[in-house]
Parts: structure tokens; C-alpha cells; sequence
């Protein structure tokens, strides 16, 4: 199934953009450590829902940015998520063999070479956010977009999230930890895609308050949404194995409060993130897709 | 042993304020998530040569700089060079369970905990060089301290570097080679050390190129040390197993040029390292001493 095939054209067309920036801006693989440069394409370019660079793009361009200054902050962010996805699945964290209908990076190039394409990933997001070369950002500007993406990868954000996440195997959790745990994991690297976009659109300090509450309920609401995907779906359609976290004793949103009231909180979520960028009227027509897709995507 | 006894008081010195901004930079051991924290802070706090940070503060005070804005460059030096040495000795990688005379991150924390401290160390490092506390360095000087950090971390540095000696084990490398993996693996960490304490004191293009040929001489020549000190040291003093090298079948100096050709080596580029920055005069006195370090060392 074609991830894409549940977005509009808009949305399509930016997918397709985001992967053209990420082919330009990954090391050759035919150059040397060329091991190395094939797993790390292998990683990025296999597909995925481009979440987080959508976001940079839909951001922006509910600003009325949309220029080719944008491409760096969203391929920063898919190369951060795809990082952490490598490493995320290696034996000694989730230990999954399959991704995105493939077998995981660790399968394909071995554990070493995952976790340094993980490393090196991280960094090259770092360094090409750091190496604008359309010349239209400022460096001020930039400065504001690395401090972003660094805090929401480290202890405090996505790095720190998966630590709770491994400490709460087994553990019985309230919905209020569950949310904090997903906050951290995902939600802070979506939260910083979708600043990123809006500092490169130089948002006002209102603007960009509104968009982090958009982006924290969004990035719940697609958690809350897999956790019920994994309940309901289809391993063939979802990509990964369909029961895969009651079995391997995840907490979820349904085992901790039930499917029904799992469904209440994502349409609630979803009725948070439309209404805090309500204020964008028309210009936010993405990032009002972008809400209900993640909150209704059957993949 | 301690590993300063081999440096003199001004360098002593550096180290202590070097670990005092660590520590205060570390999230603290308390605060949630606390496992991930312990084990950032273990990483990082037990101890170490600290031969990154004493060069951005070497190579700044060889150009009359040494104010508290060169901390965050110290900092962020020394957290990249602790995540890889946590990575590094992962069993996936070189297996060490011992590193600095104690258990490595792994082993007291878990693999999982290991890779996660890891990576956020790697995103701390790039935090604190995007989030200047003392608004003495200005954000086209910031931007390239970004810059040249990450490049020095990815696939064109550290991690290639480290791909290229995993693909090096039980195989036959010229010395051109094993000089290239090093240059990459350690040297490009060295190079940007001295890169950040240059950039912070608003080094000239000329002097730039200078501290780089010192950096990359110095760099070859505290790996040709630590080759030589692999086969004559005794484990007690070096603080990990001597003739491990030659055990793991890793190429070295010693291994493919002789003892006596990497002695000679060794003072070459020692002496290369030190005719490098002869413009500076007697302001190089912190760099002179440190190349003599990494040269003598026994440690």
C-alpha cells in the first residue's frame, strides 16, 4: 500500500519534494565509507509516511512561505525520526525485524553499522541545518531552529521519551503517564518540525504558541491512532505486525482506558489541534489535512 | 592514576573548569527520566583525558581568548567524544566492559540505556552549541561552530571513521589507510576542537589553516601513541587491557610499520604539530604543551 495514497495532491507533491531534498542532501553511496552511506540511504529513503517534513512545509506555508529554504529544516527532521527509528529497533531496544514492509536497517547491514547510520544521521540533521546554503535564513533565525531540534532530541524530548518508554514494559501505567511518554518520544520532534517551518516563515511569539498546541494534540492524536490501528488493523495494510504491543506488553491508550474511550480522546485531540490553528483561517488548509489524516489514516 | 599528573597546572586547571560545565550542563541525576540521566552523567563525569576541551580552550588562549563563552564549545566537544566512546564499546562494536579502569555504560546501565545516553549526548552537544548563555558569541559565529561540530560527528568524520575501522578488522591496511581512519574516526573531533576554541576567539582565515595542520598532526600522533602504549603499556597504568588491539586483530601502527617506524613517526608529526603554530609564539604555550602530551604520554 502507497502511504500516500491518503493525502491530497498538495500534500503528495511536498512528500515527493521532501524525498528529492533527502536523495540530494544524503552522502553518495557509491563513496567511500560506502557501507555506511548505503545504510543510511537504506534507512531514509525506504518510504514512510513524511510525517515531520510535512509538517515543516504546512507550517510555513500557512504563513505564506513555501520557498526552497524550507527543504533543510524538513529534511532535518526526517533524518532525526529516521534515526531514530534505526536505533529504536535494534535487538536491545524493540527488536523489530520488520519496518515499512522491509526488514529493519540492523537485518539488512548488521548492528554495528545500524547503530553508527543512527549516529551519523543524527548529525548529518544537525550539520545541514546548520549549513543553510539557499542563503535565506539568518543566522539568528538558524541559531532558534538548531536549539529546537536539539532539545526535542534529547533527554528532555525524543531520546528521553524512549527511555520512559523502555522503563514502562510490564509496568501499569495511568493515561497521564502515557501521554507524557508519547509527548516526549514522538510528540516533541513533531512539535519542532512544525516550529521549524514557522521560524523559517519568521512567526510572531502568538503564532507560534498556537502552532505548539496544534502540534502537541496532532502528535497525540497519531499516537493514540496507531495504538488503535494496532488493535483493529491489518498487518498488511499497517505494515508491521497488527497486536505487536499487547503482545510484547506496551502499555497503550486502550489497554489503559479501552478502545471506546481511546476513540473519544483522539476525536478530542483532533478538535484541539483544528481549533488552536482556527486563527489561520484558509492558510492553514495543510495543516488542517494534515490533522484529520493523522487522526483518521487507516496505514 | 590520575590522568592529569601528566599535564601541568594551567592545563590541570582547564580540565577542573572543563568538568564543572559539564556537570552543570548534565540534566540532573534526580529529574525524570532518572536512568537516563545516571547514565548520561556516568558517561561523561568518570573521568577522562579531557584532551578536547583543553584544546578549544588551548587554541583560544593562543589567540587571547579565554572567556566564559569558550565553555559551551569545551562542553559540547567532550559530551561527542563520550556518546562515541559509550557506542564504541557497545558489544554490537568493540565489546569493552571495561573503560577509564571502570564498567562501561552498557554494563551497568543495559545496551538499551547505553545507546539512548548516547544519542542524547550527541543532541546535548548540539544544544548547548545553539543555546549561548553568556550572548558573547554571535550567531554567524555560532552557526559555524555548528557547522564544523557536525560535520565532524557524520559520515564524512567520526562515524565514517569508526565504519571504516569496523571494516578494517582481520584485514591488511596500508599506513595510508590506517592514517585515513584515523583522521576520520579521532582526528576530525581534534581538528573541529581546536576549530571552536579558534572560532570563538575570531581566528583569521591564515591561522584557521594553521590550527588545523596542528590538529591533524596531533590527532595521528595521540593514535600512534596509543598504539605504541597498546604493546609496551601495562593495563594498570593505560586503564584498559594492553595488547587488546593486537588480541582484535586491529591494525595499528606498530602492526604494520613496526614499533620503531611509528616511534619515528610519532616524532615527526609531534614535531609537524609544533612547527604549525611556531607564527604563534610564546601564546601557543598551552598548544606546544598539549602536542608534547600527546606525544610522551604514558597514560
Amino acid at each position: 500500500m502507497n502511504p500516500n495514497s491518503e493525502l491530497g495532491p498538495a500534500l503528495q507533491a511536498l512528500i515527493v519534494r521532501a524525498e528529492q531534498a533527502l536523495d540530494r542532501r544524503l552522502p553518495p553511496a557509491a563513496q567511500s565509507p560506502a557501507e555506511l552511506h548505503h545504510a543510511m540511504r537504506y534507512a531514509v529513503l525506504g518510504g514512510g509516511k513524511r510525517l515531520r517534513p510535512l509538517l515543516v512545509y504546512a507550517a510555513a506555508h500557512a504563513l505564506g512561505e513555501n520557498g526552497v529554504s524550507l527543504d533543510a529544516a524538513a529534511c532535518a527532521v526526517e533524518l532525526i525520526h529516521a534515526y531514530s527509528l534505526v536505533h529504536d529497533d535494534l535487538p536491545a531496544m524493540d527488536d523489530d525485524a520488520m519496518r515499512r514492509g522491509r526488514p529493519t536497517c540492523h537485518i539488512v547491514y548488521g548492528e554495528a553499522m545500524a547503530i553508527l547510520a543512527g549516529d551519523a544521521l543524527q548529525a548529518l540533521a544537525f550539520e545541514i541545518l546548520a549549513n543553510d546554503t539557499t542563503g535565506r535564513i539568518d543566522a539568528a533565525t538558524a541559531i532558534g531552529m538548531l536549539h529546537a531540534l536539539g532539545r526535542a532530541c534529547g533527554a528532555e524530548g525524543m531520546a528521553g521519551g524512549q527511555a520512559l518508554d523502555l522503563a514502562a514494559v510490564g509496568r501499569k501505567l495511568t493515561l497521564a503517564e502515557l501521554e507524557h511518554m508519547h509527548a516526549c518520544k514522538t510528540g516533541a520532534l513533531i512539535r519542532a518540525s512544525v516550529q521549524l517551518g514557522a521560524l523559517v516563515a519568521h512567526a510572531d511569539t502568538g503564532t507560534l504558541q498556537a502552532l505548539d498546541r496544534y502540534a502537541d494534540a496532532l502528535g497525540l492524536a497519531f499516537q493514540v491512532r496507531d495504538d488503535i490501528l494496532d488493535v483493529e488493523g491489518e498487518s498488511a495494510v499497517i505494515g508491521k505486525t497488527a497486536g505487536k504491543d499487547a503482545a510484547a506488553d506496551k502499555p497503550t491508550f486502550p489497554s489503559i482506558i479501552g478502545l471506546d474511550a481511546s476513540r473519544a480522546r483522539l476525536a478530542e485531540l483532533t478538535a484541539a489541534a483544528l481549533g488552536a490553528i482556527e486563527p489561520l483561517g484558509e492558510q492553514g488548509v495543510l495543516l488542517q489535512e494534515l490533522a484529520h489524516y493523522a487522526a483518521h489514516r487507516a496505514y
